[in-house]
């Protein structure tokens, strides 16, 4: 059932026309108001995107989102309707109103690319605008990033434990219904091959698939009949779902029905080490050799890699990858780190609270290299970092002055970061792809102006 | 800057015309697809949407969602793009392409109230309609219960640890920017006063509120000036954020640039205890014995319990919130309970999948109470339990032959289902309200045709 991301056709979707600005929290328009009013609103600033620690003691995270929330950028415009809102409850004032009417993002913003992989500090995302028009994105973005970075954070890590069998994504229903079209983009782009949810084929490309489930069983008067219909239906490559009453039986009915080239079995529930085993021997002992099996039931990372040695073709995942397996936000935040001083001077600013220090200032990050593989983040601060030949620079521009680079959005763009997310992490060291909780897989360190290397 | 919901204007959120029919998995068309070729599509079925378990151990579940399903339902539709997608990727036949494109539910739903008290196998949704009708409905509504559910169930929990203090709902940015709106409307229908979501003030009339974050301070030349400028913006009655350098000084900047009469202040960080204790005493020595102060450092139903015997005025929820406090799916489930023979007779149907048992039939659910107090969830299969006086029905219906109840759906709707919570929690025994971990408040039974009762 999985399509051929080749022959999808163009993307079908029609163009949204629903404003994404009111996707905020309120006390952004406040600032933004308050700005108009003491004259800082167009203070030159620069906002950073990071996450001050990878959740969960883990090895290293997957940014993703950008592609989603440039798009989503392109839509947060105040129409009338949002305007009125805002009026009408007193948001802001009548200035700020007019402000708005007028808002289309005219600043600049780089990062690092979608399906790069990440360490704490890692400066994912730099906005440079004016305090007004960069004050009001920080909810929308951090939304994106927090949400699509969690989900491809642990597809990367059931990727590493598939061990180069197949993953489909299917979680839809364990997730809000529009995240869950976020949820199969990321999975993807993290090397997942595949997604239950149709509107991530249509809006993002990512191939589709699934044949039936238990209700399909309970239908018919007998799973026999049920098998038979879907055969007939479906043809001798689909998938039968065999634990609806018992596994042995179910899969006598389903070679029964569909014959030794039945195309695959599914098991969703019980104990499956043991299961898959069993099955095997079963589909092997009837002649069904080339029969694939499919596990399905409440699968993590821990319970994929437990499955290695077994004979199991593929995995489908739910709950637990929409989910983030155990961190379902990537903790990220949205700071501002320098603003332009009467002069035009850059000041770096950073708050004290305790616990959520940030470092102040512009920082240009890279990945340095020894023999091709990753050994550390580096973040130099104020300027370039003295070049080593094999330091990768992390940043791209995504938008300069207003004006979008088009390659990182809509289904190519997701193409590229699922592409660009196998070559980061084929660069990291083996410690990297340890499940097991432990250090970041790279230390990150600041570089200042004069060179000197502190930890981050 | 808490709207009043009275003074709210009319709803002024243009109408989507977004269809939702691919917020689907993939193998529900193919069912329908094999359905439609065995002609087992047309049989009359009934699907119950329910939690086999309350997660984490808790005492009782908050229903939340199905405002929002009903909506989507009504753009439940096929257009031609739609249609285009699952004919050019082969996702289903052309006989059933045709039936697509004249879908629109005709069925009937119906369920327990918003806001109303759940626990494991409560049926919270029976949806009956031909199984092509019905199956294709099951991940966009397991979606939004399980999301908005999710929220609800820890909102609510938070509510009574606050024990009357106000909570605003402020974790947009930890979950996805479409979830974050679902977010906010399932903690006001579980009983917080607020959030900081913008669009869900405009689509669900919940009041919205904000002032400032630490980029505010950050953006100006020093703190002082910083509090002034939003003081002489947005009144004397704003809330300043003190804790961007130091909390002490913060305060006392705050007194400085306000006066006695200053709103409110909000602390970010820190041992919440200590500190709140420290800042009201500095601003009753201040004079500023009126000025409230507002809470919002990783807050969740703990850390609200434990301060409920500081001078706390308020509390700001986020992550904690927006991610159902550790259980951020709520385990339900779409499952075929009874489908019609060919005689038109009701038969029960059920899968045997080990740990995923489920009871087939029509359910008639009730709650029973003992002088009020809400005792025990009857299930009974097959038609009403003999009455009990002051047994509570809990079904009502949602859609009647395709005919929605709109006083379901909207900022009314809304607001129906946070004063139904209040009541149904209200109705709970005490025990109910323990944070602790243990069994449901209330045990449910089921009651077969022949008035025997047995544990679910």
């Amino acid at each position: 059932m999985t399509q051929d991301p080749a022959k999808r056709t163009s993307n079908v979707r029609p163009a949204t026309t629903e404003s994404t600005a009111l996707l905020t929290d309120h006390y952004e328009l406040t600032m933004v108001d308050a700005a108009m009013h003491d004259g800082t609103a167009d203070r030159e600033c620069v906002f950073e995107l990071f996450a001050r620690k990878l959740p969960n003691d883990r090895r290293y995270g997957v940014n993703a989102g950008i592609g989603r929330a440039l798009e989503l950028l392109q839509h947060f415009r105040f129409s009338d309707a949002e305007l009125q809102f805002l009026s009408d409850n007193k948001v802001v004032s009548p200035n700020t109103i007019e402000w708005l009417a007028n808002y289309k993002f005219s600043g600049s913003i780089r990062g690092y690319r979608e399906g790069e992989v990440y360490f704490p500090q890692s400066p994912l995302l730099e906005i440079r605008s004016s305090f007004a028009e960069g004050v009001i994105l920080e909810t929308l973005f951090l939304s994106v990033y927090n949400y699509d970075s969690a989900v491809a954070s642990a597809a990367a890590r059931m990727v590493s434990a598939a061990g180069g069998r197949p993953l489909a994504e299917m979680g839809s229903r364990r997730t809000g219904e529009r995240s869950a079209v976020a949820a199969a983009r990321a999975a993807y782009i993290a090397g997942f091959s595949a997604t239950s949810n149709l509107e991530a084929g249509r809006t993002w490309g990512v191939p589709t698939m699934g044949t039936a489930a238990h209700s399909w069983t309970l239908l018919h008067e007998s799973e026999p009949e049920a098998f038979k219909a879907q055969v007939a239906a479906l043809g001798t490559d689909t998938t039968l779902l065999v634990d609806t009453y018992d596994v042995e039986q179910g899969v006598r009915n389903a070679i029964a029905a569909g014959g030794t080239e039945l195309g695959g079995v599914r098991i969703d529930s019980g104990d499956l080490p043991v299961q898959v085993r069993e099955v095997r021997d079963q589909l092997d002992d009837l002649g069904a050799v080339n029969t694939k099996i499919t596990v399905t039931n409440d699968l993590d990372e821990y319970a994929i890699a437990a499955l290695a040695a077994s004979p199991v073709d593929s995995y489908g995942v739910g709950t637990s990858v929409v989910t983030g397996s155990g961190a379902v936000a990537s903790g990220m935040v949205y700071k501002l780190v320098a603003r332009k001083d009467d002069s035009g001077n850059w000041v770096p600013v950073a708050k004290a609270s305790p616990g959520k220090h940030s470092v102040g200032g512009l920082k240009y990050p890279v990945r340095r290299r020894d023999n091709g593989v990753a050994s550390a983040e580096l973040l130099s601060v104020g300027g370039m970092p003295v070049g080593d030949e094999d330091d990768r620079p992390l940043y791209v521009d995504f938008v300069v002055d207003g004006v979008l680079d088009r390659q990182w959005i809509g289904p190519e763009g997701v193409q590229l970061a699922r592409e660009h997310n196998a070559k980061a992490i084929a660069e990291l060291p083996r410690t990297a792809l340890r499940l097991g909780r432990g250090e970041p897989a790279l230390a990150t360190y600041y570089i200042d102006e004069h060179g000197n290397t502190s930890l981050a």
